[in-house]
């Protein structure tokens, strides 16, 4: 059984609880008792998801702690987002090797920016010795019955993506050969992906169905065209395409990239034709483009898309049981 | 980037999604999607604890791997079952070194044996691979304002303690020696912990605060003792003592398993002295006695207990942040 210091246990504590400047009306019981205790919005349905990522599986060692904290809250935030959720309650499990003040401090501080940025509060957790994973429970809220799911596509709705994938897959490929440009639009898309909550929110009660792109566009394509029993059909020349993306390969890699690279958080969702200006009206506040890539047709499978990127189907690593 | 055969991603589908038979009114959307999507009960508020079981350190690496699967959610329900909440829903992050079917089978079965027998429903989860760990956030409801609180308790009230303290670290010992014998009351108690819920219900409107002693009993009085800005005066004679523990030990070392031993998921709860016979009565049908061992009082820190046993404190693993 390990034991640790008191001195660990209190960096630990000042690191992680919950502050008591924080406090909100919703959190009935924050720190210090068995439960958290939270009072849930009227006329609302809970989402839930979690998420564990695992050091050199899911993040590199070596990335910095503070992308680390955001990475591992920013996966989990991105089912919520999927679902049109509003993000309200986190907890985190965490597993470190040791606890070494000043990574904690930069990991604390990553994951509790976004955090707070987010609406989600820290309500409660544990920490246990072992190797660098990051396990987290996201609670969302959302109005009774207005879940976006992936089995609402129809015939003939258009299918559409947020912003530009596949700069966090080039971005991991620069990580790997050893850059660390600050800064830099492709690692920061890897190490900082921004979970796409407020445009979920916003296209609720507009779009069909959502999912968010974690393994690869086609790859989650492929899961809601299985949960509506459709097929679709890509216009390989309409994927939106990153400026530095488009300045450091041909066009066969950059598609690519779009198509199967993982670790994207974009939304990717279904709605009518008709409904794409208002989609577009709804986030432009948030500097967001909503691309039209394709439609939803009978059958099933995915149609104009080259065959040699349908080989691969983004990330096959252990999916979610669940959520 | 870890990838798994397809066979390993069906097997873990297979034994830990949730089966579509136990589709309940409150579960909007299960398996399938981002998140699962849920429907609170009007009125309530919601109680969350996670906890996670990494092996070696919280449960033995050759324990049945059926306990293992009990025992990694029995001691979440237990923070449920301190707060005198109603358990309804859990997600499961789970990191497995690889996916043996007859042992995840086993595995499966223990967790979802007690997540039915609790009315707990297995709604989310993500597998990774990596050391075996166990992280289990659960979810239960209370009526809104009704929780037990570490925070309650009162001068002169009773201090009372649920079942027979000291049994699950007997168990333990047992098992360290090499004693594998199947069925043994004190292996049990270790290996598959009771989660008092019901209790905890049962004592909600009457108990003034309440804990589970899952560090100790001394060391989680002592938790209710700070929360409250009061002290302790313990009879020690009062203490209930498993008719196993009496077989095997002398006194001094009974007291010792009974005080300080950890991984017992009893109550520990405070009460008006004229409450005891009530709570006893409610309990009854539980076959679970409830033995009153001592008294809050004004001051600090506890009286009545030889200083032999306040050396220790319980466990000292890495505590909990917040739940």
């Amino acid at each position: 059984m390990d034991r640790v210091s008191l001195s660990e246990f209190e960096l630990i504590a000042r690191y992680l609880s919950r502050p008591a400047a924080a406090e909100r009306g919703d959190v009935v019981v924050g720190n210090g008792d068995d439960c958290a205790v939270l009072a849930p919005s009227p006329g609302h349905q809970l989402a839930i998801s979690v998420d564990t990522s695992v050091v050199d599986v899911h993040f590199p060692h070596d990335a910095p702690p503070a992308a680390i904290g955001h990475r591992s809250l920013a996966v989990a935030l991105s089912d919520l987002a999927a679902m049109g959720a509003r993000a309200r309650w986190c907890c985190m499990a965490l597993t470190l090797p040791a606890a070494n003040a000043e990574w904690l401090a930069a990991f604390a501080e990553g994951f509790r920016a976004l955090a707070a940025r987010s609406g989600c509060e820290l309500i409660g957790g544990d920490v246990t010795r072992g190797p660098l994973t990051i396990g987290v429970t996201v609670h969302g809220e959302l109005p009774a019955g207005q879940a976006l799911r992936r089995s609402g596509a129809r015939k003939g709705d258009l299918i559409a993506v947020t912003g530009y994938p596949g700069r966090a897959v080039a971005g991991l490929a620069r990580w790997q050969r050893g850059e660390r440009e600050s800064g830099h639009p492709l690692l920061e898309a890897y190490l900082r992906p921004e979970p796409r909550l407020a445009a979920g929110e916003a296209l609720r009660g507009l779009a069909s169905s959502a999912i968010d792109i974690s393994d690869g566009l086609l790859s989650d394509l492929r899961h809601v065209l299985m949960a509506s029993g459709l097929g679709a059909r890509i216009d390989i020349d309409a994927l939106p395409l990153a400026t530095p993306l488009r300045a450091s390969l041909d066009l066969d890699e950059v598609r690519e990239q779009v198509l199967n690279g993982g670790d994207d958080y974009e939304l990717l969702v279904t709605l009518a034709a008709s409904d794409l200006a208002e989609a577009q009206r709804r986030l432009a506040p948030l500097h967001l483009p909503l691309t039209p890539i394709g439609r939803i047709i009978e059958g099933e499978g995915i149609e104009g898309v080259p065959p040699r990127h349908l080989g691969r189907s983004g990330w096959d690593h252990f999916p979610e049981i669940a959520s």
